[in-house]
């Protein structure tokens, strides 16, 4: 596949690191920036042989099939409609849009164009989460009632993020687009999401978008997809999911903790992974960066589908249902109420209801519970179908 | 110390095993149950020389200098009196009441009887949970901005929790107690609770109750104390607090995960700990479960206060607090709103508000934000005080 | 009890820690030191009526019913005599002596005195030993083959261990000696220690005793006991045993990942753990210190046996045996030779050999291994019990 | 680069797994296998234009430029010089050779041919050791004074392996040539390995090689590298490293402990991760298997340094010291004792040798430890130049 990348900033070299990693047969053929110097760097650093200032010249080169976006939120959509207008296929860094308004024309600049619109959601992308939703999809966990997502860390790495205009939020879009997106593949991307509640709020930057939220996502089969998101974490990048299912449970450290510890009293320690925040004392490095975070992946899924033209396992679609959740948050912590998610193009079921299927202890009782007490002994609590009484076995 | 026990169930069982342990001075010299064979057999077991049908006869007995009441929640409040009335001082299990009103009555109680009334709160004693308060109180993480407290276990062990009118609700009630303490602790105890939301739901089990909440609850400070209680979890009991400070991170975990692995092909395993689910392949046994569960320093608290007539950490009040908190976590959790906190007899500040100190970067600038990358380059973004600008230094 | 401590440096004051901890009914009457001040400042800081500078004075004091030895390695031999020769009975700190011919001293002299010989080694009553213990002995991880028991930190506290003469060598009869007692539990009290093979080193420190050894201890069923020490590791103090059964494994981290972990910028922190080396970054304290290192239960132990008439978990003799065993690896850093354990006074099985149970997989065959393979096959690989030929089934 | 496979067993579905993931442009143009079914199936399940099952056939064919060689050990010597005859580069599995005399043979062969030879050692690629050894590199823990590596499961896949005359041994040649390695490099390969000291024993299966082993190699710098294999280890694939510098420590756990934890009750579960014991209870799943072993650099390294022309990390001079180090860790287990290294063909260095630099305290003291106590104090232990007279300060 030959790409043109747009953007030179942090997130569109980690993003050159891992195409040029591996020896993948895929090669970047132009790459677009605003800043001169810092574009032809970008080329010379990553072996690029085209770069451009110019947007459009960019992605009408002729060499280029496929743009890969890596810029600021607010320029998202002028650089997908120029890329439609191009009919080249696009690959969008997350968010996809500011709000769902943006992300929508996105999405029908993209149909109607009749190009692909992959959604750069590298989140769903790692290994721990493929494993994890192969893991779910197999019923290893039974229905899934709870997941939750966290991303945490000081805050972002660009000035742009931090402007509410140019970034069309704070925490909550930069980080709970990942959260809200990874909640919603685990619990199905077919059951509806129906209402948020949201927190958020500024508690340590000198800035008017919010550093700090917590939220949850109702959906329509009664599971709950909450997100924990912060500028203001101390100690690293905190990337954590977990899943409560009626047969189990499934806990994914993806960064802060993965079985890599290293002490040192500081002689020589460089860089040891995205937001650590020191290089003495103990450290949690990261053995694969763009690895661990679902790159490989994520590009290879993205690449193949527009090869064999079929969908990725992200679409701009998603990235329209994440900022549609994402719209009733950010509403939902202004008004302090349960704010309904606005879809107006929902292409998944609106069959599906709350079950719960109740276990019959016998013919007069459910089973409510059965344990091994310390004593060895095994305590059955039942609940009798009929008049509800909750009675010892 | 000599000790009345009410109650000859699982809770009961433990606070005796606490008890008996480490050589205490402390004496049980009386044990009250409903049950006459099983109050026999929990005096044989436990060496203690007096037992009683009768509440009120085992409370008067002249030997009793304490009474701790292991009872179900719908009986805290009779037994209270009875100890108040008989003038003994009594330590009682969490939550205190079934509702704030229940709690208040019970607060008023003691402190009309003279006698000291501790709230066997036993996760506000765990040892890290004491030296996590010592670390926040010494400034260690800085100023609290967001804690979270998660219980979660596969559900209660007798039959009375799973009875909603008995219990005064659910996993909320049963679980939520412990969580809302322990944020209320970590944010400061002075600092009034003002509001809550809170999500519950019955997902899983053929009762009344909600098996399944989270709850925020927001102080005065600004600081979000986030509940998460289960009784669907898999896999063992889960206890874990995290606090989120300006200047530093807690990460506890109480009992799951604490250093102690065991692999066993199942030969030979018997009870591996509280609410464990399986005695075959990957184990997390607890080392010594009433020393981690905090009961050893909360009794040796309890006891103290009560000889040196000073308050214990945990007292009446504070059971009180906690059940107006969960009073209004079920309201939101029907109503769907934020819902206020209703104390009736607030006795910390009500000077606290909300406040943000902006670091200054230099006179015309707000620091948002310094950061080593992977380049070895230092980044400084900044805002400027006046026009609100967000540049890079 | 009514107790006095002899030393007071930082493992006598550890020690009175954990005696005056948790209500205990134990009292600490007398305390000896050789310097006045410091004596006279432990007095106070533990509220011990009586202190003395003469060792023979403070054993002899009438309300002195057991002594608590807490000196230097080279006074050991000493102090137990004059106990003895006193009638107390002694808990006396590890290791027993600085070779095996003091300790058997120490032994004879304590059964020669009819007095009880505790021998104060805390890594054997962790919880987490206590349960692993346990459940070895219930069968949980079937016969153990190899046990390993680590402790290395940056270097002991007081100024004696670092000379060889004083302590009797370096790391290894500082922290090979909980190490040996460890695995010789596991593996079993009564199987004889055979003969050992150390490497030792002096790396780090201008010492002449060594700061890192490795040391392979065979027992007579086959079973080896491993120990690795070193006094220049960085990070904190690493204590953790691990235990291979051919039906289990046991892994127990007993100081420095305990699920407690505390980030911090660096403010406000004062003390975190034992050999903890820094104060900011990530931090891992230990919840409560003289709990989690056994204290607490072992002179809840040692008490209770003294009392009972019966003999402690750990006595003289198994101080005898460890030191036996350590002699043994002295010797073998220096031979370079596996070096026969002697022992004078081997009280356990003469019997015990090593045998190995084959599993048959018919009546050809023996079983090798069967194993679930990626494709969902099961694989069987057998032995032919004539010929010797591996095939697969 | 195009490659054929030797082999159709389960290394070489690793290998295949590896090389066809995340779009490489490398291809495999030939498989070779003795079984022709098998053969067919694995050229039809990635693909592979050629199959054959003559070996000569298969490395002489026109489109192959490297071969990678998947097959028993015994067979090793006799491909290596095929492919060598056949002028094509080749890149072998672990361990290179059943000895050092097979493996010599290989380097002279690959040598003398002028083509790579790059030796498949995976756990050398992996992303945790790629991170550890550059860390090393860059001084971050100061010198290497001691590194462990371990590697232990319940016992290999294939039948071959267990045949201790095809293997070349048990669990020493399978495993510990990892172990080897990997402290081979953190200590520095230009370190000369001088002697072995070996504990190996057969204690769990019907066979005639050694099913569980501890091995300490010693350097010319005074560095330990320490080995400890099993085939009796329970619960899953235990891969740790661990690496003791002067000023820190590094710990990497591959496999088993890489922050991904599931619990399930067994509905639905499959394949969980190379040798997991179980699919039910508490399950410890690999994001990414290929990638976490290290296929996926390793194979990246070994094709650019063919195409470059240079020399890959990984070559069969590694392959012939690692062999040299097990065989005197062979013979040691046999004699008991430590066993020379012997290496007929020494590339590194002859001029290193232990050294110690002491830290000065003033003129006429070494410092040995300074420590902050419990009490906030600082204490300082020295050496005094001349009297060797260890103090206070």
């Amino acid at each position: 596949m030959r790409l043109a990348i747009l953007g030179t900033g942090f997130i569109s070299r980690f993003y050159a690191e891992s195409l040029v990693a591996q020896r993948r047969k895929d090669e970047v053929v132009m790459v677009y920036g605003r800043d001169e110097a810092k574009t032809k760097q970008f080329a010379t650093d990553y072996n690029i042989p085209n770069w451009s200032t110019d947007l459009h010249q960019a992605v009408a080169h002729p060499d280029v099939e496929t743009v890969v976006i890596g810029l600021a939120n607010n320029v998202h959509l002028d650089a997908v409609l120029a890329c439609a207008a191009a009919k080249k296929h696009i690959v969008c860094t997350k968010p996809l849009g500011r709000n769902a308004k943006e992300s929508l024309q996105m999405l029908q600049a993209v149909e109607n164009a009749g190009v692909t619109g992959g959604y750069l959601e590298d989140l769903c992308y790692t290994p721990k989460f493929l494993k994890s939703l192969a893991a779910i999809q197999n019923g290893a966990i039974g229905e899934v009632i709870w997941t939750k997502s966290r991303e945490t860390h000081p805050g972002p790495h660009s000035d742009w993020f931090w402007d509410k205009e140019k970034a069309g939020g704070g925490a909550i879009i930069d980080l709970g687009c990942h959260c809200v997106e990874i909640s919603r593949n685990f619990i199905g991307k077919n059951i509806k999401p129906l209402e948020v509640m949201c927190w958020a709020d500024t508690r340590m930057h000198p800035i008017d978008a919010e550093d700090n939220a917590i939220g949850l996502v109702k959906y329509a089969n009664g599971a709950i997809g909450q997100f924990e998101v912060s500028w203001s974490f101390r100690g690293g990048m905190d990337l954590r999911d977990e899943v409560m299912g009626t047969e189990g449970t499934i806990w994914a450290n993806n960064f802060l903790r993965t079985g890599f510890e290293m002490y040192s009293t500081g002689k020589g320690v460089g860089y040891v992974a995205e937001k650590a925040e020191s290089s003495s004392g103990w450290l949690f490095p990261v053995g694969d960066e763009v690895h661990e975070l679902g790159y490989n992946h994520m590009f290879t899924d993205m690449f193949d589908a527009i090869e064999k033209n079929r969908q990725p396992a992200e679409t701009f679609y998603d990235g329209y249902i994440v900022n549609a959740i994402i719209d009733a948050a950010y509403l939902s912590a202004k008004t302090k109420q349960w704010e309904p998610v606005q879809i107006e193009d929902w292409r998944g079921s609106d069959d599906i209801a709350v079950k719960k299927e109740l276990t019959s202890y016998d013919d007069n009782y459910y089973l409510i519970k059965e344990e091994l007490l310390p004593s060895g002994e095994t305590k059955t609590i039942v609940k009798h179908k009929q008049t509800g009484s909750i009675e010892k076995r």
